[in-house]
């Protein structure tokens, strides 16, 4: 199946765009050299020079122009060669590399595979809970070899908690849970209470329960194309509603190729709750690395191994009211890749076609 | 070339196969999990959840069935999922995973790739020699990345004893031998011997003949489909054959893949012969792991990768007298394989066509 | 596309190829066998035995005979089987593999890939500096992870010194030198000047020249098919002609496969330069191994992952003038071998259709 490309997707976070060296990286099977230029601006362009395709991560940052390892060629932030050492210096009219359109937020850099035009309109997603102004946040990244509707399975159907993380996440009343998804346009939406559970020494620290306490929680996953997530963890005292704790995690998933994803993931809590708001969203970070690692990437990545080259559906998987809120996800994956394929379809066919692609703005 | 389905093969030897852990083997290009139920008994199952594809060789055997690790829904012996620990716990009708009909004899488990029916009347090929209430036994296992063919050949012409064993298994006098293949069938036998052998220490050794005595040594080969052999030697003192000594060896081929194999073999000796016996076939498989493993397998390595993914005959070998056994075998499977096909295409045009694979008994 | 057949390649440097050992290389796809006789003349079989398909270059070298490892069959230099020590030892009479024509000159042993008649009234191309008898000659070898045009590139545009090389070979007027690049019948040359240059320490110690010196550079770059240079280096003090000191190379590159080379490069100085032309060249081999391999060789394992499998001129690069000797040869390579798939097709129609490749003079 190809990939959506009208969307945001997360590249990288942040911190690992600087000004100093560029930064390659795979993004829906396009090798992507990512840096800042002279204002900061996070940068994505084609990691192939024009000329004799020597990648241009393997470059410089000079003057916040972007130099050809091979031929000192410089290339600006719209992707167009600005410098030719060589002869008289004269710089050939399609001395480009593609440009993609890029925008920072919620401390990642993300960009737009699609058409340029398309993005200029398109609101990021809303991560409210990451905006650094109001929130303490931690990023992690995990590269997974899997497809990225795998990762997205695993996060829309967290009924595997008791199976593959039953020392840390799991409980036994959690297996016994009840679950509701929704569909709201194109967000689905997965609800999972439990209750009387008895908690995992790591959750019962991060909730700051009691030893023997039951807990009562709730789980609620929202889902976004193309593969844009978040999970609200509300935890307390069973019965006692209303000392609620609450998580909030937010988990991006960009295919690098059609069987490995990267996988983004960012906690984030209102600074009003002080240094403990701080401590539990480093804890987080630093707590959840470990399961999402060792227990559900190998997980993952076997499934993929096992898929193979074959098409998910094509397998017919045998359904549990479980999957309502995955299966329905890709549902959504499915009609609006169609739908832009159509779309692209009409444009060549059409006289005024857009020369998508071409320009960058 | 397909493989031919309907045939028993080694899926394992015995004691790779627990009641505790799950197993994992690829057989014929499928994934293949194997463990023992509660009664003991081997279980070959495809390794595959029928719900999200996870491997079920990482789950585990819980009172007899098969866990899934990723969301605990459990199989029984016949492949059928008979527990969903999920909300209702209703199993969906089709959640079930491939099932293969197994035996446990001679110290291995045999598995049957084809229609589970025909399985039924279809019995193991023989290896007394190795039935464990008259015979001390030792096997061994080596993977080789080469098609199971060429283990075939390679056993079925022993010629290469003087060129690649030239320091274990090789003489003078074998390079000269006699050779005689025979048909019968779908048996392929290959008589050899040499007379006034020099041998090799270690086989001096192995059959107790003196510093300096001279050997006579026959050597019988037989092989059955899809690649079941068994090789006796029969070594005595140069003229004295009523002293003659018997090593008894079966050496099972199955294909994890057209490429690579799974190389089983097995020694056996009569429990009357006492502790002699017992020591023999210790010996014999702890000597002959080497010329096999350090010998045999590069060769059958690099035999392959300079095949490639073509066809045998396509490269037009020349051919030599003593490849007549090997060609028989290539010959008859060629021909079983060729009628399974076209019994297979006239199942799927009839009416009363059988639905192979799809129950197991 | 295709390789071009009927020309002289470099399959090994001389040095490699023994008596005693034979040695496995693959050129143009091709697993090739390569090894002295008994009268030392090299030489080349494609490495697989025709009976069983055993790589020979795993066998012995008999009486100057080449022996398969497997089962002993003996060949001769013209690829023949000359002798089969089992039974009554008849050899069948397409018992051969391939045999190609060999010529050994300039510390190297030549191959020809096509029609073996050809070979013989073909000449091979002229490096006299590389004459052993009037020169003094080091070389050396380097596997490379790209297609051999690419490397062809990378020594006809020697622009890339002051980027890819500039703290070893570079310099900053080098950039601004002026090129001019010229064809004649099949063969490039590309001469470029520079003046006044600050060279590297490196440089200044390989010409001589004096701490704090300005030196003239003149680069001549030789092409021809199908992957054959010389680049004569001419240095002196700057504006003072009449002490100019030269470094001759040779740089041949053979396929091994589209995406893999053999590079292959020689240094000479005439004899009568006495020991300093001696120390020279073994400096000259000394010395430029390290950028060869630490800064060319990434650079073209990078382009080549980045084109992949996609045809160079697919792409569409952006040329600049400093293409114009590598656009030449690209060209030239291009022709003939269309040229030589034309004539291929040609002589497949025709009844005197020749038995190319199957005889060996």
């Amino acid at each position: 199946m190809p990939y959506l490309l009208n969307a945001w997707y997360v590249a990288a976070l942040s911190s690992e765009v600087t000004t100093q060296a560029p930064f390659a990286r795979t993004l829906l099977d396009q090798p992507v050299v990512l840096y800042r230029d002279a204002s900061g601006e996070a940068v994505a362009l084609d990691d192939r020079c024009p000329h004799r395709f020597a990648p241009l991560s393997r470059g410089q940052v000079v003057d916040g122009a972007l130099a050809c390892p091979y031929h000192g060629l410089r290339f600006g932030s719209d992707g167009h060669c600005m410098f030719n050492p060589h002869g008289d210096g004269r710089v050939p009219a399609h001395a480009r590399t593609r440009c993609y359109p890029t925008r920072e937020r919620y401390g990642a850099v993300w960009f737009w595979p699609g058409d340029p035009e398309r993005a200029q309109t398109a609101p990021l997603p809303a991560f409210d809970f990451l905006d650094p102004l109001h929130n303490f946040t931690s990023e992690n990244y995990l590269p997974t070899r899997a497809n990225y509707q795998l990762s997205a399975d695993n996060l829309l159907d967290l009924s595997h908690f008791q199976y593959l993380h039953a020392g840390t996440l799991g409980s036994d009343e959690m297996a016994r849970s009840t679950v509701r998804a929704a569909v709201d346009g194109d967000t689905v939406s997965v609800h999972r209470e439990a209750t009387g559970e008895h908690l995992q020494p790591m959750l019962m620290r991060a909730f700051n329960l009691a030893h023997g306490t039951r807990a009562d929680r709730q789980l609620d996953v929202r889902w976004m194309p193309p593969g844009l997530l978040s999970i609200a963890v509300a935890v307390c005292e069973s019965g006692v509603p209303e000392l609620t704790r609450v998580s909030l995690s937010a988990h991006w998933l960009t295919p690098e190729s059609v069987a490995s994803t990267h996988y983004f993931f960012a906690f984030g809590l209102p600074r009003d709750m002080g240094e403990q708001g701080a401590e539990l969203v480093r804890q987080a970070a630093r707590n959840l690395i470990a399961p999402f690692r060792d227990e559900d990437l190998p997980m993952l990545e076997a499934q993929q191994r096992t898929i193979g080259e074959r098409d998910f559906w094509s397998l017919r998987p045998a359904m549990l009211p479980i999957d309502a809120g995955a299966v329905h996800a890709r549902r959504i994956m499915q009609r609006l890749i169609a739908e832009e394929q159509r779309q692209a379809e009409e444009e060549r066919g059409s006289p005024q076609r857009k020369a998508a692609h071409a320009a960058c703005e």
